[in-house]
């Protein structure tokens, strides 16, 4: 008969079942966040801006579906509900209303490098624990510190 | 010299401006229950059912995006923070954890009759007042009694 | 507790059920005779008009799909059967055998003129019943109209 | 001088027009049954049902387009009049209103035995007149064939 | 004998003709207005600019093709020629010669804030003529207003 | 060890051989005057029908594409050499010069019952042969018969 | 240090910057010509003289986009507004009013003629100026006497 | 009542059973037997037959459907479990281990050439039995005999 | 002179060698058991449950031309000979017949269970020997899993 | 009133048309060749020669519809009639039956060597004549000359 | 027998193959810069900017290939190694390190109107050699003239 | 406050950033190689080789850009000008002139080789330091030892 080693990944799994859940409430408000400002941007650089939030936005939903069904793959259940966002984020809110465009830009840039060096955090940690959940958090933090860059270049130093 | 008709509009618009923030943040919730509810489904009828749930949210996003972008036609920022969002939707959440096939389509039907109904009463009030906003909110009115159809569809009367 | 509005909308609906089932059986029987001419035609124009036909009969299936779902959406039942098709179209059938290309159009001039007067007949009856199928029928409206010039243009006066 | 050999072709033809005729009216009918049934069907079978029946439909569209384009080929006018067809369809019709998932699985198994019966013995019947009009009908039998094993393969038996 | 409603349509329509027409002019007016200003802009934001100008051009070519096919569809000609448009625009013209990025955006905002303003009152007087004509005036307007905002939000206020 | 039957393939196909070649070269020679046509047609419907005469050569070119590649699976060599075609083409020559609409739809009515009868006449007496080569003939047939209806059909009769 | 070669070419260009101008307004004029007769034509062969004339307006839309990208490219100022091109098109205006389709065949195998008269005679003196320029003018050319015959080719001689 | 015709079919169908159920798993064999060499093959045309054997087996792949499915739709269950192609292939294996070019192409000539002759066998049988599963063998028949064909013009003989 | 690293490369290797011959002929048997089970399932879930195992094969032919090609990276031949397959998979055959649809979802489970047990625990070995090896595991191992909570969904537990 | 410019073109044109009719035969030679010896080239090449001559093909082909389409701007009737091919070109036949995939190549560097010659020269005498032709010419003079490289690339010298 | 013009040409050559390879360093040089720009450029405009000098280089790849491939026809061996790049390029380098949005702009200004002057003073030179080779310098003139305007666009002056 | 982990990521960079860098020139060199010997190549396996070359290169454009874009999300900036990579290439230069095919296969082999070993240590050595730049160096490594095996297939051994 055939044991099934899925009880096993799923006891080793405290640590990084909570890692994912937070990342996936990052991401998610990440999404949310950066949909706000699409609409709500202004700014000479109004058009370029518009277009390269909706592109973050686009990565946030695809690297929420792949945390989100990682939890499921460790038989655990993900909760992206609207309360669990809004209650368990640690990213600052955007401020209501209209946002300048390099406001913009540095808000993402603050958001991004918090968000980047969770995942770091998390994913460091779990190489001794499952080797397939820390390669999903690779692959996102390889994204996230690419939009980093993209955020930060617009700025002369 | 032109004159620009725009502040006209937005004068109109306070009743139609609650009305569309309203759906704004109906909609974001009903698209964050999809994908919920797409990761915790349970069931026999898991594949279809999770499918359908993905085509859900697609549809939301787009629909929310529309009704977003009419706010700014208004000249009004929308607010699709996730605070705002848990903070004044009038939707049931989900429960945590899985959710079966039945139960699922279930807890849809009801909160997809409801937004309908809200969106079906905005957009008849706006009939005198801007009926570009009117015809976006039948738009979507159309869809969510569609969705409705095939919610109550899977369910032998 | 939520109550569902969707008796509501079935309750206002009688008049609105029979438009759609009338502008249902209209719309299947025009896809069957232009079908039937896209086979027939004869005539120095026969490649276009061959063509010309089958895009109409692709314009009416998406039509009735339509129609047919916004029946379902109010809750009830279409009927697109074959003998409820032949038992209460309105329209005149085609002769049989060969129809030479300009006898086709004139055909189908004569039809769409017949069909888009009911179709506005009932458009305009349902403005103070139910915006939402109201637009299903002008959105088709719109069609057939723009269908009619084309049918006409085909012929010098 | 080139003698035409069409003429020869149309006086082989009388039974094969005869056969083609009814395979083309049979056609037509099942896709208005399946349309039928894609709007109507309920259960809890609703998602994967609804989508397999206009599959379906797709095919008997295509299949009876060949069928008229074969008896256009062989001088004969196809006669898929919405009369024609409900006066000649050997079909049992849909009952009218909701259908539920199972029961319409097993009424188009009943048809599309019936018809897939009709072809093979008409197919057979033409080895020895017309190759060509023959390897039309083959080609829906097997598509026929196919579609039987998938409507029974939902049920256990 | 079926009676056309087609001359009936026609009768109504003196006013919407003329609101038709007018709105043809003005739409091939920013279409050409737009080129002229994608060839000529200058300024560091001339990459995203010249291709936002340019998405304009597209719109206001779809609009103006679906305005002047609905004058067919009422039986009316419509008139594009460039004496007719150069004649009735109301448009005031860009000057010619190079023409820095926010001047043209601010050109636009002015422009579109004008022909929208146009389409509206139109389409609000054809609410109890023609609900065909009516529709297709809004599904402009609403593009037109999502124009203005994407033009203003460039402006910091 | 392995017999190869391919020899024994190779020992039936005298009559095949012959038939197929044939084939190939009317086809080859159908593409040529179809091409032909399509330049130098005139008249009113110079349109579609230079439009329908290069679906024509596309339709040639895959048929005889298939044809000698038949023969390659038969140990034949095909021989598609313009000296071959030219001087074993049993169809008559297009006239040299612009040629009328009419006339080009007439001379391929011609061509193509010829060419059809041919093919016709072969695949019968391919049947207690080789079914797949005979299958090869056959699927031309049906098109070739498509097409003489579709040229016929231009004609009122 | 590096010398600039661009004011050089500008000022080489004063006969070739005339040359282009003139090019861009009859290039502009006629596709609104031809979008004007694509509306209004009418007669038999409606169906495909209205796709072809919008064939024909594509072709001057990328055109005129290419000569007045070359003038930019010369560091002069491309002019397409509405005024001038009303105001310098040496093209007849089309009538008002519906159009037969062999008349509007003719109107435009007299325009195009005297564009690709005017292109030719632009090219042949720019030989030994700008080999760019003239790059640009043979690749149009070849296209207007393309054109050119294709209307032609409508009327048998 | 309807009778269905299909155990009919089941009865006649011990041999066609037979045949197919013997292709079938000829076929997967083979397209095992492309993948292995796809992978081992070695010299100086790797990269041409790399690519070639894929094609193969990708052909492979689609004709093991269509024959399982014709196996179901006899009613009849496909067997193509890796013991039961292991232990009925009536294929040569393969050797372990890299193997040349020229040798990789021999060993499907041998392998093609066995199945083809097959598979006409069992075509050839079916012509009084089943019209629709021979014409299933027909259409692998001519894809085998043109793969025989490309395989073997590699060799100079 | 440049040394060529691959040897080291391979002399490591024994240990993965095998592991990934061993995860090569799981996944080849995983791939034809799932199109057995793809034709075989029956039951009331048949529509999406034969789609499901269908888009399982895509995998599985995906991860194991991946493994067999990293086989090859480090200078070993992969054998997916059918009697390997057939003789070294782990797996337990699938019954013959028919199969039913929880019963089919229930046998996958186990299935893919029992590989991604074994292809962690491979990858977990070889973290000091071949990152480049691991990686190619790591990926599969995780669509693995996802998988095997997709075949877990579909039961209530 | 408009003077034609055309006859002049046509005056000019004795030596071109002669050009360009020589040019046309010669390249649908050339199509008729390479179709040749891709169906019976035979040798270790076989795969990519095979490939090749196809690319060949398909670019003779679009190079005579060029050729033959600038006759026709000439208002010149080109002839691509098989005898008038095969009675006209000045290319050497292939022999009949296999050829060697190494002598296949060489024939072509011959014949592709023959006609770049030739076009190289008629495109130079055309330069004070027409300046569009001669257009043409180099552009099919480029893609000979690159077709020449190709072919004797494959040779070692 | 049939004399190859090939060596005319390359004798023709040395010219215009010293043009010819000195475009070639231009042009690869010119892709590396951008490739340099596109990831170092930072400053507000960083989006727009990094998009379009991605744009460029692709447009620099494709023509750097045409010229090579050129070369290759003319019987030349292309010299694109990174040490002849380095070694012939006229182009001064980019500073090591961030380059600012507007100075990266500055740069390519410089660099393309450098390479254009050389272009076209090549081009020119051809005119009485090889009319194919000076198409080929015509033709990314033209690309070059156009990449300066947009450049330069972005500068008010 | 929010503290921003990325000059830590930068201070742990020293090693990383080399290893990043020399990546970066290798793998620019290698696709000017490829290109080089893509143009150069000659033999009887010219055709499959010339398409594998530019294969190569795409690969290596891709994997150069994000190695490149790796290096700017630590906040180092990428030097791939042309004399960086030619006066810091490891690699051999290919020799001038046309070089054979199974020459420019064995160059490779060898080019490959060196690089893939040097990506390899320097993966390894960023375990302890940055596991996502050590994800993108296996990544790049998985394909090069790909590479790798299909070079060296081309050889018997």
């Amino acid at each position: 008969m055939i044991e099934s080693p899925a009880p096993q990944v799923s006891t080793i799994g405290s640590d990084q079942d909570a890692a994912l859940q937070a990342t996936l409430v990052e991401l998610i408000d990440l999404s949310l966040q950066t949909k706000q400002a699409h609409w709500n941007v202004v700014g000479p650089m109004f058009a370029p801006v518009h277009a390269f939030l909706d592109a973050l936005t686009d990565e946030y939903r695809d690297w929420y579906d792949t945390v989100a069904e990682r939890l499921t793959a460790l038989g655990v259940a993900p909760d992206g509900r609207s309360a669990t966002v809004a209650g368990s984020t640690p990213l600052p809110p955007l401020p209501a209303g209209p946002i300048e465009d390099g406001a913009a830009l540095a808000a993402f840039d603050e958001r991004v490098t918090l968000v980047a060096a969770n995942v770091r955090r998390r994913a460091e940690a779990l190489a001794d624990q499952d080797i397939a959940t820390q390669d999903v958090l690779i692959e996102i933090l390889r994204g996230l510190e690419k939009q980093r860059w993209m955020l930060r270049a617009h700025v002369l130093r």
